[in-house]
């Protein structure tokens, strides 16, 4: 399996050219945080804005509204029940992320299901979290779309009935082609199969362990797929990457990595790489 | 077309007189932000305070007022479907602004309407975002007062009728005295169509390609209309100026600048300007 | 009249002894902030934390419990309109402030004269801004206890009955003995009428002269009331210096100093001022 | 009575092994926060997630859900009055933290009852505040666990039914072995009652005499109990001596040292300690 490297990040995140408008760096659409988990909507959300997404809304539990918006009035926000303003959305779509605090319950599949039935060929879908399990578990055909999967290794038995021991690389390839979309892997050294390759992030801590984590990591998904468009699997590689890195950055100073902190770096960070 | 300078900004950002109080500064009622899209009122409110705006207050829809406290105790609210208050309030002010996270619906009409009816003479107002899109679908009449509006190149078709390829100098600056307002059409070189002149802004990269930027901007429009009375025309080519060097100073460390960040940035900016 | 000095802030803000307790620091308790002002209990309250009181209550509109705590948790809140338990709390306290963000309707006045009704002799009552209105315009009987009033010039007029050209430090003091409170007629030059003696404030500048400055005086002088209570009199004058002293340091980089910021200054503020 | 050194702090703190995920750093559920003390529990939970704890759920008042979520999105929310969520969440955890701004009404009392019902014979419950004067006024018999209490010396009194003048080290120790529990007697010299034996806090100062900081130990505590678990009582003593240390750095420079700011500070602190 290949190892990514920070000179695989550094030729994703090119300076912006000049000529250029918010419209050029893609529109997201984050997808989750019911009355319980709202956190993990807000970090995704907030990664996608600060990793540089063009413009981000987040459609979430009208209990959410306020609290974004007080964290991150950069983005917009809808009710993730609301399904004309959904379907009207989507479409303008470049990137969407479901999953992040979403919940298994009958709300969350119903969301789930009418995302699948307007999402589009042409976009990237981050499906994550309770998400994933409800694929699993509902046993839901996947639309049409450029599916990205980021499970934990018990998301990832679930979706793939592999057990933790069978994860190998040869098997985990052999779902992802199965699935027909990339699949990420999260441990503490993540693995990415994408249709072409497999490869492995060589960096990250356990200073990382936190909750949170992973829906960090969809919101920075999101904002590198929305920008880098020309170089999609390079762009997915980079963002599992830079999310480690920049943990291990802070983690010269720190016991534990935050998720928002990790967010709150990432403009810095992405400077530096374009360098 | 004149480019706008630093020596402009300098000469328009004085050192405050010592006898004065707040009210020597102006008052800014910024009106917009429905249910979606409270983040955009939210960036136009703190730019007007953080640039230095006497005393703001911020109407809009009632479940923004309290991201807009957790963020920005300095400004005070009203529902901006209250018409008794804003008849009592808007009297009292210096510069409005009327736009941003406003949306096209309805309820955002009647408000304009009921601005236009109110808005005096002497009164800047600041048409943005979806107000300048209701304005031109609905082709209101212009209340008389000395407006300034600020189209992206999109919203600025739709308002002046010229398709983008026709957006020359000369046609701009045609619409303009068609219109007897300012306008300020935002690009990535964002130009400035006085009554008297045209102006482009030299300043600015793709780190502001960002969502909220043009809010952040009619905050900083507003403060300054408010604060630098005896130089009205110069104070707005300034306010362009500052939104875009800021950004730049930031970028020079930064990816994307996110308007939060612009905006935390004013006080020690327009300091260093004064000097 | 005499000119507040460093040297005297110096003399109030002494170590803390190292056998207290947050009980030795006092107990605040703020009134303020209705549904449109309520910016301003959280800046008074912020302050009274910022500054060291040991326990700090702000009693406000329901709505303005959750970005009061989104911004400082460390404040309790309470329904200013709860009788029951504003009753049980007024005797507990060291300080009360009313008026911030008041506002001057029936509900404000309801308020305030029942917090008139239950205040001790022996309790710090500042009474700020549209109560200060309220107390004037309504002829209210003050309660007997330790007063404090803070009105700017306009607000001073309406108290005092004394127009602004008027209003010489010899008929201050003649009204300030009147009301037999102390009074602090806010200005470029701030004025302290104290029963003993008139003091000005000789520091602070017009980067003061912005929205909430007021709110933000009020709750340092709670904190420094609360803690400082064998020097009352030195404590209000220090609280009014150390404001302007703060916004001076500060505006020695920044245009404007807003009041959040001032507040985010105390804690070190006050340690140097301790040494 | 022995002293905790910063020896003991560092043997505690150790590098996190690679090989871990968040479930290695454990779970903890806060219990706190009614319609007036919310910022108690916001401050628990979120020294819980900065200490490093792997999960984190906050148990609370709806009212709180926003406050927390836009100062915290890192944790997840439940209605503390949901009994079935509790009882299918607590089998769940390693530590529980019940009592932060609980109050002691008829609510609060019930939600105390009911977590003893469900809580288990291995997880930590640190019991605070007003959970602790509940026990005592309402003499409830404590569930079998691990228990902590934290009491300052008048809740100490209320439980141990020793007055002040009578809390001596001999007498507190006795009464922590009739309860069967550690206790933690707050005051500007804390003592840790263990079974093994009793040991004193030797740092701190009254920098942290201010509301809150109790809250925040209670987090501290929670986070060290569900990372350090081979060593439980030592990461008793830990979380006391790094809540004073921190507070003791910080006064360096600040006058009072509030519990947010200690929060902030734990992740640097504790990548120094783990050195």
């Amino acid at each position: 399996m290949q190892k990514i490297t920070e000179a695989l990040v550094r030729q994703v995140i090119q300076p912006r050219s000049q000529e250029s408008h918010k419209g050029s760096f893609g529109r997201v659409l984050t997808i989750g945080g019911n009355q319980n988990f709202g956190g993990a909507i807000i970090m995704s959300t907030s990664a996608a804005v600060y990793s540089g997404a063009g413009l981000v809304t987040c459609a979430t539990a009208p209990q959410n509204f306020v609290s974004l918006h007080a964290r991150l009035p950069e983005a917009m926000v809808v009710d993730y029940q609301d399904q004309t303003m959904l379907a009207e959305l989507i479409p303008q779509m470049d990137v969407l992320v479901i999953g992040p605090g979403l919940g298994v319950d009958a709300t969350a599949l119903a969301i789930l299901k009418f995302v699948f039935t307007q999402v589009q060929l042409h976009q990237n879908l981050i499906i994550d979290g309770s998400a994933i399990t409800l694929v699993a578990q509902e046993r839901l055909t996947l639309p049409t779309a450029q599916i990205i999967f980021t499970p934990h290794q018990m998301e990832w038995q679930r979706l793939s009935g592999l057990a933790l021991a069978e994860q190998t690389p040869a098997k985990n390839q052999a779902a992802q082609q199965k699935l027909a979309a990339t699949v990420i892997v999260k441990s503490h050294r993540t693995e990415v199969y994408l249709p072409s390759a497999a490869w492995q992030n060589p960096v990250g801590s356990a200073a990382m362990a936190t909750g949170g984590m992973g829906d960090c990591l969809t919101g920075i998904l999101a904002g590198f797929l929305a920008q880098f468009t020309t170089q999609r699997e390079a762009a997915i590689l980079a963002a599992v990457y830079a999310h480690s890195q920049i943990s291990d950055q802070l983690a010269q100073r720190q016991y534990v990595t935050l998720p928002t902190q990790i967010i709150d770096a990432l403009p810095q960070y992405m400077a530096r790489m374009s360098r």
